[in-house]
């Protein structure tokens, strides 16, 4: 079977997708829609696909799946609408930023049985899936104490910080999912640290540049997750992983794997500090991945769910910042 | 000037001090004591220096500075003592598991106007002193996010984990103290989680195994201690800051400088495992810089002061856990 | 313009640059040929392109250029057919195993004017040209002492090695191209180390698989080239380049970039350990960049003398391990 | 048993080795001797030992061992008056520069049935030492090739160069000691290449800067040294060895372990750039295995035997680079 794919939104994200799907064996791009006609032509000229409305695609027989990469919040309207409409979904990350709204949303996709697969792509890049895999098959024993650093090379601009959300929901969303996926166990409390370091204005937003959070599980394990808005030095993406054999840990990608030495010592590139190269293949791992789960009519490796826990989980950061205290993520409704 | 110094206590850690001042030029070791005639015999045998009683090291005209190497519930009668006796303290931390008594004794010091280090190796490490060198130069800007990372090849003895005073007094206390001395402001509040996970023995002692801590100063800057009582690979000791214009980072100690490659891949030897190894020069240096102000009449690189912080900072780590919030330091009396 | 592809021979390699060609913005696979109808059948399958006979490919006006992918002993008269038909070439090394007859097939190229370059991949690797752009800057000043490094995982089949040429023109072929490349001035004389280490019946076939070679220029600049038919741990392709205000080095590409450890140190995966997955990037640049110079009318980034020196280099290393004695090119006729 | 030392010359290695006998267990310094009453007095003070001619020395009969570390020219007649005077010796390399003059030494020491140890400190570096139990523990196999990589921070002065014999002689001389030590067979056959490329004046001296050598045992094994009088970034000290089953290589010693990042990337301080700081351990490691051996009268890790071959392959690389041809050792008388 090949999977018919209509990608919403036709920016950068969407791009990615679009070029994603066009390589990936067993898929075929069959129409692009976004209410800007310049982007959604070039989608079209490079990949040789319609252009449709969106009421066009979730109405067509000739479309299997869709990528939502349209904005935030029109994410859960779409969801509903197309798994109303008996397609396969992609929607990239956050389903929304109020969890009542993506609790709704999940509901529908539940009550169609439609596929939902939430834009995790960190989960499908080749390095941290090594790392998983050696958690898996035992390397290092129990899982019990985790470090993920995880750093932009340098925050947003300003307006989209006032849309984001907030670094919780925007930024460290991300790494709440990696945490889940890594420790094995769902999370009890979390606790969280925010400060504004980098860019008083971003204060001025009511948001926070820099911040550390612990989340727990019931067995006792920990997560650290360490953010900043600022890394001079490229785009910072790591995890650690300690437990009662050893530990394993995923390193960053450099712009090239080459070291000068001189005087003043030895010196290798920056990291890759934009998010579509470091995570170029972890995009294509993701697609086909979805791809493989429509094929065969499986679940898919993200879901709703991880979708809606990250959003609690930030929801939680947020209110322990608030209040100064350990917040259960029971609290959250 | 010389420095002519006695021992007090000749355990493992009384021995690292005995030869670092046997090792140091400007310093000459005359005494040690210890209630166990074998120990101090020992050390009497390798360096060539006299057994004595405390009182007669207090009373002694040929000496100008102790080393408190006796168990921790000695150290503040000690220092009292020997602050009175007109001589140069050296004492290993920490000065006393009880923030009320540490005030007592360094109010002592204060009046006598003696001089106290606290005995906080790890400054001395050659690796942590380049990555504060490189901080103090400006390499990295402001500071602004430290990570330590701090694990213990494994716990010691439950006999010792009960007179302890508990992982945050007396291991987390290194960190602490390292934090301190990197984020270059005092910590204004604390946030720790604490769980029991590698040995359930030591949660009957109403003690943990694994720690994640944060602290904040004023300012916002924040720190996150990652603790455990057990790293299979070894001593593993780590610092990371990142500033406003990059990172320093501190690297672990090898076995060996080495690598086999083989089907299996690429491996390099464990860590250094013991204390007294992975810190040999650390100790040697920390000697020398008390030797040198002792000699100088200069401000020890350490002081009383720095003692207290570290113990009042576990405190708060300790009452953070236990109520589940944010505590401030000035909580702690 | 776009460049109008045929490719002959569906081989291994003629797969990797029909991926190439097909991905390449500019580029258009127009033909495949190979005597092995099923294998030509495959590519025209994956890529949408006719299948047709040499000769038709020869005559036919939609097509700009070729990529010579059959074996070895068609090489030069396939050139030579080509560079009548007015076609751009892009060969695979080695253009011949004879030093006179890639000569005489040269003279063609040159008398019909002919677009023609030799695939030496490795010019083209990211790190590769990294490194080779950090010595063009200038960054580690004059060019000195090279060392190239390369191992294959494992010696090719008994029947492949006895066609081959040998070592020196079968898999040192690729460091002779990359000494001149980064030495940046011809070789003057070489001299070679042979040796059979890994399998005897190697010897047998008359042929080496553990060699070492010294190139050196006019100036006194010198490369070190040390090759093994086997390394357990993957393919080790590195380079280091001393120059008098310092090195550069380019490293080996693992399997994944993680990390284990455990009591037995710290493990990182083997290096890839096939060609086609190390060199994919290469590759892919390596037909961008022949495109790119068919396209403007430019000169290729490299050329048939390219390739014939390369072959005359190995030429030298044979007689200096048959005679026992520093070899100079000039004696190559 | 103490071995009672005396230590002929106080210059800079006389100095290295006074403080290496200090401070091992099992040695003691008795008397130091330098035509130089200064130096002498200098270590006299520093460790309290009596200053003397070479006659009383000798002579003495409260002296069991001696350190050779006076000027090269002096080594032979030396090792001759000391092995008759019954005192275990330890000599600088080299014996000396004519191979002649040292079997003449050789055969007094075998003689007199005296101890001989050479100073090829190397083989004591800790990392070199884990490097070559990996082999001997058979980790990779049978070895087969290996590289060695040595380069100084910079030349000697030039007057030091006019009576060194040579960058073979004076340099290459520790490779080729490291060579036969890894490669567990003697060498066969030396071909050498040999530059002026960091200083024309080095070559007006008829001597080189930038060497590489390919030595070869009867089995085939092979080893390559490559060797430059300048490294901007520090001493440059290599090993790899590859075997039948996997590789060993020993890293380089860096001033101190860490890294700073930033918008040019990552950097590690250069590395070591003294011989006496790169090798500390090594020496200390080397007199307290001579120490050993004098003590059990047992058998030295190095022997005059090993001084001798080590300049013999010195000797066949300056012939194999005067005629440009493969030399055997058997060549060389």
């Amino acid at each position: 079977m090949t999977v018919r794919f209509a990608i919403l939104g036709a920016g950068r994200i969407g791009q990615v997708h679009a070029r994603a799907v066009a390589s990936t064996p067993g898929a075929t791009l069959v129409a692009i829609s976004d209410p800007f006609a310049d982007a959604a032509q070039k989608v079209s000229d490079q990949y040789g696909c319609d252009i449709r409305s969106i009421d066009d695609i979730a109405a067509a027989s000739d479309v299997d799946a869709v990528a939502i990469c349209t904005p935030t919040d029109t994410h859960a309207n779409l969801i509903e609408q197309f798994a109303k409409a008996g397609k396969a979904i992609f929607c990239e990350k956050p389903v929304d930023l109020s969890v009542a709204r993506v609790r709704e949303a999940l509901a529908t996709v539940e009550a169609e049985r439609a596929t939902l697969m939430v834009g995790f792509n960190r989960r499908f890049d080749p390095d941290f899936m090594a790392a998983k895999a050696a958690i898996d098959n035992g390397s290092i024993g129990d899982v019990e104490m985790i470090t993920i650093t995880s750093r932009d090379p340098g925050a947003p601009p300003h307006d989209y910080i006032k849309v984001s959300g907030g670094i919780f929901r925007d930024m460290t969303i991300h790494d709440f999912d990696m945490a889940r996926w890594l420790l094995g166990e769902e999370v009890e409390t979390v606790q969280a640290s925010a400060s504004v370091l980098t860019d008083p204005k971003i204060g001025e937003l009511s948001d926070f540049d820099s911040v550390n959070v612990i989340l727990r599980t019931a067995s006792g394990k920990q997560c650290v997750i360490t953010n900043s808005r600022r890394a001079t030095y490229g785009y910072d993406q790591r995890i650690e992983v300690l437990g009662s054999k050893g530990m394993v840990s995923a390193r960053n990608m450099s712009e090239a794997n080459i070291e000068l030495a001189g005087t003043g010592g030895f010196t290798s590139p920056p990291l890759l500090n934009f998010f579509m190269t470091r995570y170029t293949a972890a995009y294509a791992n993701e697609i086909a991945a979805f791809v493989a789960a429509v094929a065969e009519g499986a679940q898919t490796p993200t879901t709703g769910q991880d979708g809606l826990m990250a959003l609690v989980l930030a929801e939680a950061a947020l209110k322990s910042v608030a209040e100064g205290r350990v917040v259960k993520l029971s609290e959250i409704s």
